[in-house]
């Protein structure tokens, strides 16, 4: 990751993915960046599709794609001889490889010689390799917009991507900033915060969202939550690098548990919102909670616009969901 | 860290520590476990002293030394030559190694090829090596002490080392969990959780703790504090990881800001208690701060005094100097 800047047009891999959602990274790259990417590239027995035209990596590179982009999970550590393949072919075509998995590419020899053969460039995106100082806490100019969750996956990324998207729709100078993986890709580059050294999580952060124009929005994609046996100390590290002026509550309304610990309840929103703003006012002591974003798919639509309701009514703030409703009323909020 | 188990005696190499704070770590091994030293080994130009008797390696082996404890810190990120000579002796005499410094003496071909050539054992024990599970918040048989901060360096390891000895001396049963380097080293082992990678803090903290008789105590080493802009997720983690029964607030009380962030205030104490008990309800509800800690070295006595009674009065709990008063009244408190 070092100065991590992963070039585009992307051609996204999917390898033989068994299902969809083996491929959710290359899904996101496909929805927020479809004008980066010319096209998938599956191989036989897969069984996803991201509705990008289907080409081989010389028809990619004709269409002068730059950055093959591994969006997909594979089963077991190991990686697929057919996808060291695929990867060498796509190197020694004139692109770069930039992979989600848990695994390093960079650590399978044929890929790795292949690559510093050609002069290729490597990314490993969950592995930053990159040093970063400690944090400081010290103010930076810019404003900056950190999404909170009562848990993990409750649609963090999502808003800050809607809310770029909308904000820039609206002439306003706003930057997306990426903290996992999918992430990365969509915005070009990023630190896997969940990856750093524990020292310096706060640090990366800093580095991710420097000094910038006063009136610049840093949106920054939360991740896990201070609710979180697994995973808080990543998030309240997040919270402290970014030095947000203001925090979007993420929320899932019908999961019984936090993600991966069965016996865990979900935080009440009261409870969360307080607990997020207070761990903000340690570098930012004017950080505000602005609004909920709550993924309704499991509700119909009266169900789903009743609880909306019933959010704002209990927490004071602007409740969406931002794939019903767009996030017109988050910008709002912070306009 | 590969099941680390650092074997003594010890013999502690100062180096040529240009003064005493340069051997801050040595001094702490032979004031917790002086019975396990059998001496220390200086170099000239050494301007640090631990008390314990000066001997050559040859000396030390004869006295059934095992491990060489590289406790001190050297200048510039390079190992001098005269160091990387005392080890490589050490390692032909049959000692293992174990090194606190930043850089890892495993990356010192002559320490590592001899290490190997021999079979030799070399801890860095600031680089954690094995691989820890995500946390996962399940209650955990035995009972578990926490020291907290207001700050970093407020005396938490301290704290835990007399509270370890004042409950062996009851008759209690009681082990300290160490998390930093020093500490490690007093232990004979342990994590250096802040070198953990971040999604393993907690999960690092519940390796360290595991099931216990109901009537044992982990007394486990705190790091940072919830309101260090820095180091917070660290501690973070470790609150959640540890599950405490019972945590003890560590103070400095002439501190004007945070170590290491001259803009940043210490926290005021109950803002402080409210916080990490709250953090610690996470995973285990019935968590409570049973006594503050305060390093008063640099009051006089009559100020001391005043001081610890002033905060027993604000807060409610018992309030002592581990070193004026020993940590008996802390131990009444759990016990």
């Amino acid at each position: 990751m070092n100065d991590m800047h992963i070039e585009h047009p992307y051609l996204v891999f999917l390898g033989d993915a068994h299902d969809q959602l083996a491929a959710k990274t290359a899904d996101g790259v496909a929805f927020w960046r479809r004008e980066w990417c010319v096209g998938q590239l599956r191989l036989p027995g897969c069984n996803a599709d991201t509705g990008l035209p289907d080409m081989t990596v010389s028809e990619a590179t004709a269409k002068g794609a730059r950055s093959l982009i591994v969006g997909v999970v594979n089963a077991g550590g190991v990686l697929p001889e057919s996808w060291t393949d695929t990867i060498v072919e796509a190197l020694e075509a004139g692109m770069d490889v930039a992979s989600g998995l848990h695994m390093r590419i960079a650590d399978v020899h044929a890929v790795r010689e292949t690559a510093e053969r050609l002069g290729r460039r490597l990314f490993d995106v969950r592995h930053p390799t990159r040093d970063f100082a400690t944090g400081k806490g010290t103010r930076r100019t810019g404003k900056r917009l950190l999404t909170v969750g009562t848990d993990c996956s409750t649609g963090k990324m999502y808003t800050c991507l809607a809310m770029e998207k909308e904000m820039r729709a609206r002439g306003m100078k706003a930057d997306f900033r990426a903290t996992g993986q999918t992430g990365i890709f969509i915005a070009g580059g990023g630190v896997s915060v969940d990856a750093v050294v524990a020292d310096f999580i706060s640090g990366s952060v800093e580095w991710l969202t420097p000094d910038n124009d006063p009136d610049h929005w840093d949106l920054i994609e939360g991740q896990g939550s201070l609710f979180h046996a697994s995973y808080a100390g990543v998030t309240l590290g997040l919270i402290h690098g970014s030095q947000p002026d203001a925090m979007v509550l993420c929320h899932e309304p019908t999961r019984a548990n936090m993600r991966g610990l069965p016996d865990a309840p979900l935080p009440p929103l009261d409870l969360c919102i307080r607990a997020n703003v207070e761990a903000a006012h340690l570098t930012n002591p004017d950080c505000r909670m602005v609004g909920v974003a709550v993924n309704t798919s499991a509700l119909d639509e009266g169900e789903a616009r009743d609880y909306l309701g019933a959010v704002e009514t209990e927490t004071g703030l602007p409740c969406v969901d931002p794939v019903r409703d767009g996030v017109a009323g988050l910008v709002d909020a912070v306009s």
